[in-house]
């Protein structure tokens, strides 16, 4: 039998189709999005926006599955199942019928009536509303999302719409995730109380909690605003993990996409989370999407007596994988990062890559921060920026580009950090996504800077490959998702072994790393820096000889 | 009558005839030096080193004497003297009959017996030596010259000869100043006990004072190695300001130049002290000298009552105006980082300033340090490196060209404060130089980040101007310095006043620029950095509104 999983990323959608019997991956489509700048509406007045059009997830998702089934000639009969992860949070505005406000002629030009990309950051400051009202109201919300809600989140974004575009918020009837809409569409059930909402967004972005009834509650919601309060009663109540039906594909999709009707279609989750179990995730596993941003995900069984981390995105029963704590960390920018270097200065990544390979750790003399995009894990804040120490007017751009390289790597060590002090032990390091597959430069530089072997996803679609995963367990193919993983997930024969003396190096750049990421974003730290330029000079001093 | 202004900078030096009654420049020419890049020798492996060939001071002079000789046609009758003002602290050693070894077919590879340039910093670990030494056994020492011997002056880099190649040590009979050794050469005086040193370099770079007997006691170079204590008897005894001859042109060189014989030739001085005479430099009148880095000058009469002020390069009687102190400030990279950015990048200045030019004040949220050839004034620390915060995945290379110039900004200020802190006021601010002559912006940038206004030289070659007042003055054309300048010298009409609310501005940012540069160029700072981002994002979204 085969399944398809379906990615909607953050400038494409991606469909896979998949052999159950040993993860054969048959045929795979990519299909851009129609609106922006690759899919992604920006303000160039305020860098903290991100929008994408709703009807373009349509448009992409149709071009993707069909070119997939085209390319794969399978015969329609053995497609089982589909499954469907998203980027998130990404809430969208609705009507009553559950149509995104966009689709509608008044909104069609209104930002604020598009989806709400994860990675729009123009809400820091109903964020931090949200942190210091539940703070007072219901510390507990906060026990499950590191300490502080994100701007990137679902209550965020909506009460900065609320605050800002009153006509926008007062036109909604409810907002809905990404992952939630996408198989609500598929299976004809958007209308509010019809479609079934993923456990994962819920859990990781709405603070959705089985152990306090669900949602916040509706008092909670209004003290931030009477309508906040008022908008409770019309989202969802119960939440569902991946491996459990959102309903059966329509006629009218399964005709347009050439495959059966009434096919299960799952509940939908993020990307990252998908891309974990398509990565083979397990207890003692960190899987690490590498893409724009990384997530990094681990998991531990529900019997587990799990502390709650501070400064981890959330921990959720059931993210990831069902009967687990699925725990979600990550990087707001990582090839974003790269990516912004050389498209803004008209360089490389091929001709980067190649200079910056031949330097050797601490020979440049440079230090960054990765924060260009604000800092997701363990910091929690949206509101820091880039740094970049060690310039000399010998500075060269490929010594600035391995310099961002090693700034995420050490941003990747301290989430490995923060996980074991709190007695999550990180025994494998699996990478996926396309950093990982197509950069051996950066893989090597992970391995040295955290002193672990790194290895690489077997698939190079793992978050598709986690839908096709989940679409094969709601077609009855597999009882578990563990079941389904033994045979369908795998490694690359090629791993990246720390070199013990770059990682000697490494580590007292790190040291440095900690006191600059310390000083500059926390309040509690509290020192002098003189030391940091000098020993990043006697570094390079060593390098050099 | 007419005189000749000799400027040997970093990469050129250049001839300027001067009309010694109304200061009209007759004529001007520029000639390169043959060796390295621009003049200057590099060594890849090491950022630090920066030498030049003496022999391209020689060739290069005469190129650019003949060609003003030719340009300006004057009767050579009406030539009566010659002014010398070279970079330094540039040592050359020289064998016991003046030559440099650089010369010497032995060592005409080795870059150790070329000149020393100013901006080499090979000799770190010797001027912490010799402060250290100097604080223990002579602290008179170190209160003339900001409580900091640097790794730019003359004792460092002889130092540093010795401890890695006593060959060349060895074969050296003595060590000479650049701008001693061009008027030693021009008059046929090269060999010790002949030449007249200046007291310009000798005051500033060499810690001569004739309050303690000229330079620094054999006893005192002894104990930083028995060979330096030897060298000092065969250095030189006193040294003289600008306004005494060094002597009278040899029949060989008046006939290379096409010029009277016998003329005098001026002592010779460093370029930033003689462009200040050339700026019309008076006690209250600060001369900023702006090019790949800056000299700040000021005067005070030797009547005053000056404290020492601590992180001054210098305080020098006679250094500048003769019956001054003159006191030397500056900044060890400025127009290099803003070529630095350029080259290294493959951008144009053009463009870079057409967009910059159209940023308002805090507009691109970023904050560098303007520290990548370290800091002269006031930390007096080259083992200082650049920093740069603020960036997001949309800075633009403009934003960070307009930033790096704001850092030089800054960096300009903490200069002027430490000047009125010690009771020096600044009252007026003249800048010469060809970033002051040729980017409007960069000086609007100055007078609204200092809230001061910012005149420009008239002349645009001050420091040959400054040389061919020495040469009128040891002509007997002028009975001073300061009658010459009277007639000489003057102002451009285009002056750039602050705007008020750039200033405002300015000042949040300078206070951020502040917390940097006392917590990364200090040991005593002790603090939290976690306000700079977020202010910085504050005022940047302040600016956009």
């Amino acid at each position: 039998m085969v399944t398809l999983g379906l990615d909607f990323g953050t400038n494409t959608v991606r469909a896979l189709l998949v052999r159950t019997d040993d993860g054969a991956e048959i045929a795979a489509s990519v299909a851009p999005y129609e609106h922006g700048d690759e899919g992604v509406l920006y303000d160039d007045n305020d860098p903290n926006l991100a929008r994408q059009h709703p009807g373009d997830y349509l448009t992409a998702m149709e071009a993707a599955v069909q070119g997939a089934m085209a390319e794969g000639a399978v015969d329609p009969s053995q497609i089982v199942g589909i499954g469907v992860d998203t980027t998130g949070s990404t809430p969208i505005p609705c009507d009553a019928s559950g149509m995104p406000l966009a689709l509608d002629p008044r909104f069609a030009a209104n930002p604020n009536a598009m989806a709400w990309l994860w990675k729009d950051h123009t809400s820091h400051a109903e964020a931090a509303q949200i942190t210091d009202m539940a703070a007072k109201m219901r510390p507990n919300y906060l026990k499950k999302c590191g300490g502080k809600y994100s701007s990137e989140w679902f209550f965020s974004k909506i009460l900065h719409c609320l605050r800002t575009d009153p006509e926008v918020f007062d036109a909604a009837h409810h907002w809905i995730e990404c992952a939630d809409w996408i198989p609500a569409i598929l299976t004809g059930n958007q209308a509010p109380g019809r479609y079934k909402a993923g456990v994962c967004a819920a859990g990781h972005k709405a603070m959705y909690n089985d152990g306090w009834g669900g949602l916040p509650d509706a008092q909670f919601l209004g003290a931030l605003h009477p309508k906040m309060g008022e908008l409770r009663q019309r989202l969802f109540d119960k939440a569902y993990p991946a491996n459990v039906s959102a309903g059966s594909l329509t006629e009218e999709w399964a005709s347009d996409f050439g495959v059966p009707a009434g096919i299960p279609v799952a509940v939908g989750a993020f990307d990252a989370h998908l891309g974990a179990v398509g990565s083979g995730i397990r207890p003692g596993t960190l899987v690490k999407i590498i893409g724009t941003s990384t997530c990094d995900m681990m998991v531990e069984p529900t019997t587990t007596d799990l502390a709650d981390i501070p400064g981890l995105c959330g921990i959720v029963n059931g993210s990831v994988l069902p009967d687990h704590y699925g725990m979600e960390a990550g990087q707001s920018a990582v090839g974003d990062i790269f990516n912004w270097f050389v498209d803004e200065f008209g360089l490389t990544h091929e001709a980067m890559t190649r200079q910056a390979e031949a330097l050797r750790p601490g020979q440049s003399g440079l230090l960054a921060l990765d924060w260009n995009n604000g800092n997701r894990t363990i910091l929690t804040d949206p509101l820091l920026t880039g740094l970049l120490v060690g310039q000399t007017l010998h500075t060269k751009p490929h010594e600035i580009y391995r310099a961002l390289i090693e700034a995420t790597a050490f941003g990747a060590l301290v989430i490995m950090e923060r996980f074991e002090e709190y007695g999550v032990k990180v025994e494998r390091v699996v990478n996926c996504g396309g950093i990982a597959e197509k950069n051996p430069m950066v893989m090597q530089i992970y391995a040295d800077v955290t002193g672990r072997e790194m290895f690489v996803s077997r698939s190079s679609q793992t978050c598709a490959l986690g839908s096709a995963i989940a679409a094969a367990v709601v077609a009855g193919e597999y009882p578990t998702f563990e079941a389904a993983q033994d045979r369908v997930t795998g490694l690359k024969e090629k791993s990246y072994r720390p070199n013990p003396d770059a990682h000697r190096i490494y580590r007292r750049i790190f040291s440095l790393y900690k006191d600059l990421h310390d000083a500059f974003g926390t309040q509690q730290w509290h020192g002098n820096l003189g030391h940091v330029m000098k020993e990043l000079i006697a570094i390079r001093e060593g390098a050099r000889r």
